[in-house]
């Protein structure tokens, strides 16, 4: 049942199909992109077809980027033979920001999801395989989620680089800074017991 | 700090603008929306151009509409010597879903608000006076919201419209069905108790 006329009917159709936007949310959005100014809502569209037709994944390390080559990985003040791993773009944004981590990265694009039958071929491996194959590569450290399908794809990855002969690592489980110990699950805390460190 | 590129970030910053869009939303809407299928992209884009573009208010009522007239307006199967008068369009949505309602709407495009300094002339109110001067209205039903806010309106158009000798109603407020006395504002349960109806 319609209660709005066609064009706001549709355009909260439209919004309803982006993850997270329910029903409200989308009546919210859609009265209030009617209220902008018209020329806010053509630079927002605009902005939506541009970063989606301009937008490539990076030929070395398949990030999400504007240029052939990401900047990270045409930095030459970033060590390049240090390649940590992680599942997203975001990942890798959510690494940048700790300052702490001067590598390169290499980006999956996903994980490993055995349950879907989502397998090494659905994932940006071949790629990391490659760079490895081409040498120089002294460490690949393994960010993926400490999620299941995390987990199954750091498993998988250190198995086939193994035969590389490289520096292979997993960042650490544990309770995260600040964490209560009541509050976390049985799980981190016995990674976080099985990864203590001697002081 | 941009850990993304040029692109994604303006394609953050642009839906980070939208209400209810923080930034952790704002980035799982971008890369939603940078996987999707070029032409779904170009879609939405279209759509939210094409809804601005040509959504205006109901010349008779003031609800956003893609007529001049809406279809409530131009109906011959509503009541038109009724009025009901609420803020916003999506407030006439709220009713039309009952289905129990056969008049018209005047949609005010928002309320009084005092402390603020908005007045009369921020609202469609003028609208409204120039319908109830033109005669044939029996009934103005003053729907806007409970808030303090809603109440001034209705206060003010009970003393505009007062003069012009018609039935001027207001929605009930009490205690909404389904709703349990305890976690019931005071307010509202007075209101309830003010309000009860002798069975």
């Amino acid at each position: 049942m319609n209660y709005y006329s066609k064009h706001i009917t549709n355009l909260i159709d439209e919004l309803k199909r982006l993850p997270g936007i329910g029903g409200k949310s989308a009546q919210r959005l859609a009265f209030h992109i009617i209220n902008m100014p018209e020329e806010h809502v053509e630079h927002l569209a605009d902005t939506l077809v541009t970063a989606r037709k301009n937008i490539r994944y990076c030929k070395i390390c398949c990030t999400l980027t504007d240029e052939e080559v990401c900047p990270i990985c045409s930095s030459d003040r970033r060590d390049h033979s240090t390649i940590m791993v992680v599942e997203q773009t975001k990942d890798l944004a959510a690494y940048e920001k700790t300052g702490q981590y001067y590598g390169v990265y290499h980006v999956l694009q996903g994980s490993l999801v055995p349950s879907l039958g989502k397998g090494p071929d659905d994932i940006r491996f071949r790629e990391l395989e490659e760079r490895v194959q081409k040498g120089d590569i002294k460490e690949v450290i393994l960010a993926t989620n400490s999620s299941l399908d995390g987990e199954a794809t750091a498993m998988y990855i250190t198995k086939k680089l193994k035969p590389y002969g490289l520096k292979l690592s997993r960042i650490a489980s544990g309770v995260p800074i600040g964490g209560e110990l009541e509050y976390i699950d049985e799980v981190t805390l016995s990674r976080a017991l099985d990864g203590r460190i001697e002081l």
